[in-house]
C-alpha cells in the first residue's frame, strides 16, 4: 500500500466536500478530469442496470455549467448542506485507474428548520492522475431512496 | 505508530461496512476469527454491566447462521442500510490484541420513505491477526437508545 | 506530507470525540492549550463576521469550569450525544500552527426517543504542538442552523 497515495485520496474526498459545503463551488469541477462522468442515480436503477439518472454530467464543461446554473437560481430556498463521508475502500485497477467506494450522507438545514438527512448512499468512483494530481474520472452517487428528492439540484 | 497497520485497521472497518451495506453479507462473518464474540447491546446495559444483548453470536458459525436466516426472511420490508463510521481510536494491547473504539450511525431508508437515523452508538472491538489478516475477535455494538429498535435483525 | 503528524491529527480528533461521547469529559479541556479559544457560533454570524457566539471559552480554565458546571446540572434530561466527524482538511500554516477544517454532525438520543440529528456544521481549528503533543489552540464550531438549539449546553 502506498501510504502517501492513500492520504492523497482522502484529501481529494475532503476537498470535494469542502467545495460543496463551504461555498467554494467553483473549485468542484476542477477535481474532475476534462473527460469525465458524474452521475446521481437511485440505487434501484443502478442495481437493475437502468440508465436513468437524476443528474448527469459528461465533461468538466458540463460540471461548470451546472455551477453557473446554481449561481443564477433564485427560486431555491436558502439551505446549508453538509456531507459526511466514511468507509473509503481503495482498489487499484489497471492502467492507472484507482477504484474507490465510500458511504456518504448529506444533511440539509433549511432556514428556521432543524437539520435532516437529505440523501444517503455510496460513491462508486474512478480516479486517475492528471497533471500530477489525482482527479475523478468517474463519480457515481448511488443513493438509497427510491423517492427522488424534489430539491436535488446541488451536487451530491 | 505502525502506519501500515493503522491503514489496515481502517480497511477492515471499511470492508465491514461494505459487506453490510452493499449486499455482500456472505463476506461479513469472514471478517471475524473462528472463535469470536459479536454483541449488540443498549448503552445502559453495557454501562451497568448487565449481560442482556439484542443480538449475540459467539462464533463465526453463528454469524454465518445469522446471514442464512436473513436470506430466508421474507416478512421483512425491503430497506437500505447505510453505515457512517468515524473517530477510530486504536489502542495496542497485550498478546497481539488491538483495541479499537469508533462511533457509528446506521441510516435506514425504507421504500417510499425518507432516510432516517436508525441506530447510533459506538463500537468497542478487539482485533487480532489470523492467517496474516486482521480480524475481529470481539465486536460490541453499544447503541445509545434505551428503546430497542423493533426491526433490528440486520447486524449493526 | 508528514504521515505520522497526519495520523496524530486524526488521533486528536478521535480523542476529542471520545471524551465528549463516552463520558470522559474531564479529558476534554486537556486537549486544548492553556491559552485557547473555543467558540460555538451559527453559520450566519460566522459568515457576516458577527461576534455573537452560543458558547465561548477563552482559556483552558474556562473549559474546565464548563465541565464542572455540566457536572452540577440536574435540570437537564439525560441524553446520549454521538459525534460523526469526517473530511478533515489539513493546512500547515506559519509559526507551527496547523489549520484543520472538518465536517461534524452530533446525533442526540433522548430517553424513550429515537436518535435525531442535533447539530451539524464544520470545525475550523488551529492546532499547535505543546509539550510534545498536538493541541487545539483555537476551535470554532460553526453550525449550519440559524435556530439556536435550546439545549446546547454540552460542547459540540
Amino acid at each position: 500500500m502506498d501510504v502517501h497515495e492513500r492520504l492523497e485520496i482522502e484529501d481529494l474526498y475532503a476537498a470535494y466536500v469542502e467545495c460543496l459545503d463551504d461555498g467554494a463551488l467553483d473549485g468542484w469541477p476542477e477535481l474532475f478530469t476534462d473527460e469525465c462522468l458524474y452521475k446521481v442515480i437511485p440505487r434501484e436503477n443502478y442495481e437493475r442496470g437502468l440508465p436513468l439518472a437524476v443528474m448527469l454530467c459528461e465533461s468538466k464543461a458540463m460540471l461548470r455549467d451546472r455551477v453557473e446554473a446554481l449561481r443564477r437560481t433564485s427560486v431555491y430556498a436558502p439551505r446549508a448542506l453538509r456531507h459526511l463521508v466514511s468507509s473509503l475502500r481503495v482498489q487499484p485497477g489497471a492502467a492507472g485507474v484507482i477504484g474507490v467506494r465510500a458511504n456518504y450522507a448529506v444533511l440539509q438545514t433549511l432556514v428556521d428548520e432543524t437539520t435532516q438527512v437529505f440523501n444517503a448512499g455510496r460513491y462508486i468512483d474512478q480516479l486517475v492522475r492528471q497533471d500530477g494530481r489525482l482527479k475523478f474520472k468517474e463519480k457515481l452517487c448511488v443513493f438509497d431512496s427510491i423517492l427522488v428528492p424534489g430539491s436535488l439540484i446541488y451536487p451530491i
